[in-house]
């Protein structure tokens, strides 16, 4: 994975999970177990897969283009994860996934209760984290400062996941405006946190900070998107996974997309379509030619790059980036914004 | 509830009260439901009692014993009171329990997964909660030390929780000991952790801290040794709820104590009982004789007496209790610790 040109992801990558093994881990037998189910969700017991650890590679990257050197920003990192990865194990309760990552989800391992208060371990360990950001040496209104963002970015993302569910139930579809709202939440805030994080430790200039924030929220939305377009049209040969968001009733941008713009023909038969219980192969099909002919592809896409130019430029403007660090940023976001 | 020689404890839960008021609102209409929700399950709406703030208080009361008036120390009493709050709703998902304090529980209102998120909103803004105490003028160092004591606080009850989750399935049962090793974790962890709390932003002696802690760590397994005897032997008038814990198989301290302790005969009887999927009233009552025999009762009292005047103890050790202070803690105590 190492880039001629760049940082290598996976030394960071490393870096990040061994900073998070070191806080999950228990040497008294009694509490073991909890820390073994961290462990698995989290994919550091050597079962499978770990997941692309976007969320920190980013922040660490945001550092190390502002202060070189990455390694002081672990401990965010090592927290961004953890908060993302405690989400992860609830999101998977409540929408009663059983796989991901080609592995049992905890809770299908291990039952709702025991899953649920795994994923309060992990947020409770998330904060923990932090504060060897003092050990570290950052001053005490540095971590604090960066401790109200981790906990208005969980505030955020709790919202985010609330109306998200609210409008899986509802029987109207969500605007589009509100679904730009509700990713920012979900999404957006905690890639905007993460680099806002590695920037906050990386200097004291607001405005710096400011435009990694403005270049992180734009680069969340982004990859919302682009999940959205491979959840209904990617390929499972480059995505590791089929395109069943359709099938899974799924309200995301495109589908929204063409409830507002859909013919009027179109539109009612999407409605038809929508409220039925299955969805058989045919159907998915039949709606994916019905969003293909609103337009629902090219919008989403063109949203899609538009955001990601968005980021780049706000990058730009902070005007700080060290050149080596840059490349990473690009090999990043083209890896995470494929479609 | 005014006491003659004491601090009005009402006037301690309505100040508390206001400080969660303030984090729990929303003027988003797009997020709204998921404050009302919080405001449902802490009895801030009006529609039904709100649960004694047992926690907050102690922590209220052991600032003011320190320092007088209470009201820098409101923010932390906060936190620990929505970080209870936390608990609760998750802890009723896990155990099944459809009512709570006369009510429907969250999750039997509004589905397990928005009560998870709910739950977890309710941490985040726990959290929140404490930034205010830098608005307050408290020095970045003691914030960032209070933090760091709630976040440890928090994996305490994590650990709790899975020990105590992980034994309920079990088929043997666990010692007295690792019995309360997780009541500990459970339960004190948070007490003890609330209490602390008050004496840290009173104070900057350590010594004056570790008195309280140890202070409230003994109380909350008194508090806990209490709530074993009451769920066997309460009588419904003076609790409000039934003694249920035989018949919800649940084994507290005075059922390992019998498992441990009772005679041959009645030991295998027990196990035996215990075994059966549906406890009717006749085995209860068997259930609860051999408890006697065993002198379960006898113990528990008598270890949830110690634990209190050891508690008290500590407290006098410390040495610097103001006497208005000091009355309502007995007041507390006597309330929370009747059995």
């Amino acid at each position: 994975m190492a880039l001629s040109t760049g940082i290598d992801l996976a030394t960071l990558i490393a870096d990040t999970e061994g900073e998070i093994l070191r806080l999950v881990q228990s040497s008294d037998p009694a509490t073991a177990g909890v820390y073994e189910m961290c462990r698995y969700h989290l994919g550091l017991d050597g079962s499978g897969s770990s997941g692309k650890r976007m969320r920190p590679v980013l922040g660490l990257l945001a550092y190390a283009s502002i202060a070189g050197d990455h390694h002081a920003a672990l401990p965010g990192a090592a927290a961004v994860e953890l908060g993302h990865n405690f989400s992860l194990v609830h999101d998977d309760i409540e929408d009663h996934d059983v796989e991901r990552r080609h592995r049992p989800t905890l809770w299908a391992l291990h039952g709702v209760p025991q899953a649920i208060n795994t994923g309060d371990m992990l947020f409770s360990l998330s904060r923990i984290a932090l504060h060897r950001l003092t050990d570290l040496g950052f001053s005490d209104r540095k971590v604090l400062r960066l401790m109200r963002l981790y906990d208005e970015t969980c505030v955020a993302l709790c919202e985010g996941q609330y109306m998200d569910m609210r409008a899986a139930d509802a029987d109207a579809p969500m605007s589009v405006e509100a679904y730009f709202d509700m990713i920012g939440r979900k999404t957006a805030a905690l890639i905007a946190g993460s680099i806002e994080a590695g920037a906050l430790l990386a200097t004291d200039d607001d405005e710096v900070i400011r435009r990694y924030r403005a270049f992180g929220w734009d680069l969340g939305i982004a990859f919302q998107l682009n999940d959205d377009l491979l959840g209904i049209w990617g390929e499972e040969q480059s995505t590791g996974k089929e395109p069943t968001d359709i099938a899974r009733h799924k309200k995301t941008l495109p589908v929204l997309y063409a409830f507002e713009h859909a013919g009027p023909r179109d539109r009612e038969r999407l409605a038809a379509l929508w409220s039925l219980a299955e969805l058989d192969p045919e159907a998915v099909s039949e709606l994916r030619a019905i969003l293909g002919r609103a337009g629902a592809d090219a919008y989403t896409r063109e949203q899609a790059h538009s955001h990601r130019d968005r980021a780049l430029a706000e990058l730009d403007a902070a005007g700080v980036v060290r050149p080596d660090a840059r490349a990473s940023l690009e090999d990043v976001i083209r890896r995470v914004i494929s479609a």
